[in-house]
């Protein structure tokens, strides 16, 4: 435990998000997501659902903005307007940090896995809602 | 996720209650805990809290019946004879398990050190109630 | 040993299958298959057969019930509609597990190895019966 | 698979036993025991029972003739004479392989525990009669 | 950079002391210090000096107000009243902290290398100040 | 030394023996193959010959049948149908092993390179005849 | 500490500079670059600025004299012509190396990105000012 | 030190000239070659010339005498034809080995380095003359 | 293969040889020797008796001259002044190399294997004649 | 190759100097030295004699000015007054340092080869003097 530090930024994950650059982007799964076979660095939440480890992570990780949107949520296959509940949660909740309000965007099911594989790191929770899946974009602090 | 398996239980920490053997010790420790220096083998549980771990790990770990108490808490320091609201449904939870009922006995703060870092693996929670730590010592099934 | 877990669950097997996500692969091989030249991961059972194994894995592991049939097995080299018996067996076996039936699809040899190759894991079984192997991909769990 | 060699002896299995000489001790222990806490070197047969285990073993390893008994057992806490049957079966097991008859000493409990800690290495199979765990100790080939 | 954290507390350094617990010790020592012989963990902060690596630290770590003192410093050799003015300096950093005043101790010179070489891990700096060596122990959130 | 098994048989070279399945390769080269450049593993055994080796390995190794020939040699350079008096032998010896008599065939110098490349093992004898060299491709026991 | 080195040269950055030969390059970045998911090495100075490091790395680095520039920086996006007051810092403490006066260049920022990814090193400082990287190109001490 | 043998000959250096076979290419560079970004395999002679380090390789080295030249220098850039008196040295040396007089052959730059890319190992000299690297190739006993 | 250097010194056993100094030993042993229980570091001679490894060795090795004996064989049990004819082969052996005739000494059994236990390498070979072990400790060249 | 920095400072020995702190001892020894057997960290110089070593070091590592002599040779046997011409030497070269003259004390052989186990490095030159070993303890540089 540290001071005004989230419990869930365990030793791993702090260490990940602090190593994290301008660019660098870290995903965080549900439960069923294939994480260890598509992540380059793995951290597990086990304890913890999607919008919890959203919250602990966006409390210290400045978002992009330099890109269109810093926050990629998973389409819903077949209709690619909808946004499920989990999804406008995340919405919210990222833009509750430090930074306030960021820009999101949806992106197609399999533009999303290929991401994650390119993406730093991803943080598996132990989430069960559909589509509780968020890649976020670190940005800079000048 | 698997079926039959609480969500808790994540690979490594499955990892280590098949591997353990009769007579072996797992400690559950709260997030104030010195658990990297004391401990052989570690898990990380950072979502979770010391009953909700306890839950997940007694579904599936037999508790030993052939020594006095399978289940071992911390005495509180200057009240031996107290039991904290905590360690309270402790007891209730570890015989809550697919074994029955189990006996259970506090013991002297060091001598619970001195166990831990005897444990075969330390699991670590988000616990921050005081004398949230418990110790296991599996046993057998035939 | 654990409560609950078939006694064929190893620690490494596990491991393994907790670790899978939605659409990761798990293959079952004979005790001729060229596994280790094969496997990303590799578990070994030397003690068990094909459908041993295969039945304490369905114990546990959800199949994949979003892809035509998430439990295929090798043609017989010039009849591709022949079922040889031990088939037949892991048909119905797949079948037995939590989730109930599910389809199966036999494949073409070459391409059964290719799969070997792009599984998450694969278990090896003293099975010497021919055809005595089969890959599972897994599912999910809400 | 390999030419008059027992399916039961693995890689890792094969490697320990041609690594062994004259006076190092390989322990077959039952499903029961805390065998990672107390080996040096461990080999999982999940799939076979300490009988098979033995059989398979002394398929190729020679038994040491220079000390008293090159099988050790453990005795029946509270009756030292006890053979139970699985015991019974080691004991005509051992005997089988090509060195031929060897002599047997069942040992106090806690000096058999002792004496795995200093083994070469130990071999967990799913054995789940009480008694079933076997000490052998290498002989030579001249 | 992330938000709210001292930009010195680099990847390792954020790791180690999230992994810290109650009791744990944390040692800030000069350029000089046999630090890599003496420590079990060591992190470099090269372009920085003991007061501002200290300012650092005690903007995230609780100090233990369960001992006399969570702050040892070193005993100046032959005059163990004096306090050199980065003894001073260290004294009111470390009060400075989100937990606010905190005790302090000097000790012995041998007496403080020996809790070095038990301390969880040490953090070197470029200091040149003599007795720029300050030791943490950790306290509790709660 | 174990019953039953040649002493040539050392314990890395009966691991990768053990561990070949089904048309895998393993290749035995003279004294200046450039074997640790071209192999993916490799077991030395510097004092023992070539056709030593060979008649080592075809005591357990079952030879394929279901290829042209399991026993492949390097064509004499200039003059493909030559048969030099050690791959004479290498024919012989081959065909001593428990499965009987198989076909042989010799390539190409470049091709027996690039075989040797994507061969499971290489094992290095002290072996100093020309055209030394000699890949088996591993069969099945049913 | 070390006679006539620069106290930023760290044990790490020491033996880089070191092993580092003719034509290698080596990065300074600042504290927002992505520099772990794009170095091959990475040292960390999370105390000094990117021109404290220049500073301490040329004065013991050659720069090469054979090349067009062995310093290169980014371009401003949108004003490649435009000289921030740190890279013309950065031009001015690199031809006060013990080498003397050396020539500069200014790269489009996607291709210094690449230059980093292919580059033996790079240095991570704690600069905050924008445009602070750059890169050196090692020369030859005849 | 052994009898018989170069004291320039390290542990790892012949280590890797006993490990290499027919074809394989061990190259001696000058102190200021890139040689860490381009070996395999590296040792450092940071005592010795590459001379020194040249009449120890050929002391127990064969060259191959199966191509054009086994012996390969730096073409001087801009002056083909060109013999520095170092690479007149290299080539008097090579030919004083047990196995004689061995042609040589100078290559261009690049293709130099594209060969040191790929050779077996690389070993670096504390040699200043320009042109001061060379490629043996090595051939066979028989 | 390389010039004057027996080819029973593989890779590894000659950085061994070449690794020891003064006072440090080798010891060869008999193909039943508990070597691997008992070996600092260990190299495998599976084809080559124990005569042949210690010609090849004392080729190269120079033996103590500042020790009682540099030889020591071990004492037939029962019969400390009997030399087998093996042992008599390991004294001719020894005083063959070029450091000419060196003393030799036999030690009790359980001397010789703490002596085994303290040396820095053991070479395993393939005997099988009885007493075919013996402790060689390295001298200086000048 | 760097500017100002002697060539026989190889990347691992300037890594090693630059990490020993004060009190820390590196030693320097000759050829037939046990340096493997006895080094906690090793380096090998293999073309210099300790000479070249010491001159080497001494131009960057402060020796320690508070204890009674940071240069400690080893006693001749039997005349422990006696001072060998290396040793001389040696004196010399430490006090051509730049923090200036030294003490120097001449130690028993035993009690030096315990120091040279508890040092924190061991560099091995191809010195063939007798008495060529010297052991440096690291000063302060303020």
């Amino acid at each position: 435990m540290l001071y005004n530090i989230n419990p869930l930024l365990s030793p791993d994950l702090l260490h990940i998000l602090r190593s994290m650059g301008h660019g660098d982007q870290i995903v965080i799964v549900d439960a069923n997501f294939p994480a260890d076979s598509h992540a380059q660095r793995l951290v597990r939440l086990d304890g913890a659902n999607a919008t919890q480890a959203l919250e602990a992570i966006v409390s210290v990780l400045p978002l992009d903005t330099y890109v269109e949107a810093p926050v990629h949520t998973m389409q819903v296959v077949g209709d690619p307007q909808a946004v499920p509940e989990i999804v406008a949660e995340f919405y919210q909740i990222a833009s509750n940090g430090p930074g306030g309000e960021v820009p999101h965007q949806s992106i197609e099911r399999f533009a999303f896995y290929e991401q994650v594989k390119n993406a730093y790191a991803v943080v598996v929770t132990n989430e069960t809602r559909l589509y509780g899946n968020v890649i976020l974009t670190k940005g800079v602090i000048g």
